[in-house]
């Protein structure tokens, strides 16, 4: 594997285009947030993809020279091609790393990839978010304290109908009653998967240290080792078999 | 839920039509004789589905009577549409079992479900295979003792291209030198998947009192204790919260 | 397997004579309010085994004819000899269920199961807990709803120190901020194990009716479908085996 | 954490000294061997202890200056003393890793780590194993091809009994007809622990290339990234709490 990690991080990019508020908050789009913070660590290069670009940006040369893409996408998951998905997820399953964000939750390439429906409850009132951070020696927490807050977030609760994760990072409190599973690890095919909760278009969740953080740390984690095709050959026997009749 | 488990043993019954041999092994389809032995047990009633039928067999009317499926397919996986697959995927997440035998590792639904490739090595060169049964003590492996065997088989090889099983519960030993994780269990969203290799059109693997057992085991396992819609509603606080003004 | 399940609910029986308030609540100690219960259940005898008995009230006798233990300690853990504790690890491993209540996340015999040190935060404040039902298909959680609460409660916080649970069945949110992972399942040999947070000496946990029907759901659950010892032979090869000089 | 990785290779060091074929083989001792790879590695220091030295050369320095412990052990289990396996179990809970080699399974610190019996099948007839890496994404299995073979082994068969692996890396298939899940992964505390079956006294085992790439790839996998104690502490609530009367 090379020495830099080669990061895409791809949006939806259209609240920032159609809610003032959003544009407020993230002129050019949460990616380019993201991005630049990306880019301010050693070893990281990322570059960005959107929804409008041609084949959403992510043509053949992209995705083959992508390690790690975070997802975004919330109001406009079925615009994203069924093709554009069906390579993501291939790519995944070679060894690319992937990182969903919050409303990535419903992404087409997410739920592919977990096999489940996805689904979970939510609530937009500003309330109090504790992530619990129970695994601290996964390198995803490396430098997260007991607990980190974000004091007003979008509530997401459980049941989250997910696959068990290979392991479970953080669990959300939320002041209104819920629990959230918020930081989830899952390996498919080759590729590492990471699902992050945090995150919302309304609200400067992607300006948090805690957050940039561990999105820094889950893209290092989930930079590949390994990369391969899956191929389902017929092989020849390597021990010396009886001859059989049919 | 009844005390009665309702199967329906789908298969594309295919094979069995065009080829002589398999014609002879199985005169009226492998399902026939699956679903025969699951007639005789206590408690269980299976009805057969089939690719060639109207809906392949899968009405709304069968899919919501039906408590676990067990699935056989091989050279038509494309032909099974798109739309029964969904609805078969979805009872799946709503709490029906689903048994996969044998060449269903690459059926549409079954790889829709673990969300990886499912790709693996084969071989026809009617070799000896010794399934070990390395959890005893699951309710799949009751009957089965250290290990069985099945005098020629069509061989599969690792890697097999699935998520980590819940519980791996047989490992085979190939006599060409392979082995394969050949019982496998995950759970997807309310239901029980059960994976399970022995099977070939060529071979009379479907008479064989082991391979009976265990998917006669496996459909009371798979049986639902609870069923359910994944839905994602927005929800009112349960906690009284501040007023937050966005 | 016999068709009735038989429990041993084993419990320190300590604070109960000690503490005025303790007595008040379980004049007959905690562990009569949870075998009599058991015993109104169809299919279940339950019978009691406390600390001061000889042998802890587990002879091998006892221990032989239990099928599920129940274990609640507290003050008393370094008291329980490690000769019995022994005997009811190896017992687990050989098939027998146990539930593990409350407190027992320190007893011996659970932390020599876990491998781990069990340890976690705790407040005694008297607040609120709602347990989130994240598995609703799980056989501990029927009857359970989405969520339940205890109003009074002591805290218990993450990191708990555990083995990722093969399956993560509850998650409690509390009042004072703290999120715990209060029911877990493993399965260790060929026996299973539940941790269930809920039950503290000075308020009534053992009287509520969600709490009863976990208790009752899991003994059923961990009853053994098979039970065998652990041994380590030397065996003869299956295959026939050239010569080897050594 | 420090850039260089600090092993302690540990070793019985009593078959080397009293059979005449082990001497031969390993003239210093299979630990000397081991280190003398690890130490030919970038960014790794070995050092070696072994059982007859006082505290088997595992004082609290030794202890504390190790990121990764390598352990072999057969014949004398039981005359590791109990606070030194006390004081090993708890460091790798602190988040030291662990690498057991071989009849290590039997020995006492990964056995209290696993929590179950760790029993196995096993015989001496000189056959052929080999390896099929089944994780090949994963960091332990890099610059491993599909499977290595090791022509004269001693065979491990299953049951194995041990916790479900977090992950199984390697699962081997043998002359005699037997299977053996011979790489796998566990995480305890905050610390890694490999279980790798290759190794015994008598044949040159730890000098293969294959076997060797795979220790060195374990100890960089299991140094730590984060190291902590334990602790059980009383905590004040962090949201405010209604006051409570008991």
């Amino acid at each position: 594997m090379a020495n830099t990690i080669r990061v895409t991080v791809w949006s939806e990019f259209r609240h920032e285009k159609t809610h003032e508020k959003v544009r407020e908050l993230y002129p050019d789009g949460m990616h380019k947030v993201i991005a630049d913070h990306l880019n301010a660590q050693k070893g990281i290069v990322a570059k960005t993809a959107t929804l409008d670009e041609p084949e959403h940006g992510l043509t053949d040369k992209v995705l083959e020279k992508t390690d790690v893409m975070t997802w975004w996408g919330h109001m406009a998951h079925d615009e994203v091609r069924d093709e554009i998905v069906e390579k993501v997820h291939a790519r995944v399953l070679e060894g690319m790393g992937l990182i969903a964000l919050h409303s990535a939750h419903f992404s087409k390439t997410f739920r592919k990839l977990m096999g489940t429906n996805c689904s979970l409850k939510w609530r937009e009132a500003g309330e109090k978010e504790r992530l619990w951070n129970i695994e601290p020696s996964h390198p995803i927490a490396q430098g997260i304290g007991e607990y980190f807050e974000l004091p007003h977030v979008e509530m997401y609760g459980e049941r989250f109908d997910i696959p068990t994760p290979d392991k479970l990072l953080f669990i959300s409190w939320f002041q209104g009653g819920e629990v959230f599973r918020s930081g989830c690890v899952w390996e498919r095919g080759h590729g590492r998967i990471f699902y992050f909760r945090p995150g919302h278009e309304t609200l400067p969740i992607y300006y948090d240290e805690n957050v940039l953080k561990v999105i820094t740390n889950a893209v290092r984690w989930a930079a590949p080792v390994f990369q391969g095709k899956h191929e389902c050959p017929c092989v020849p026997p390597i021990e010396k078999l009886p001859r059989y009749k049919k």
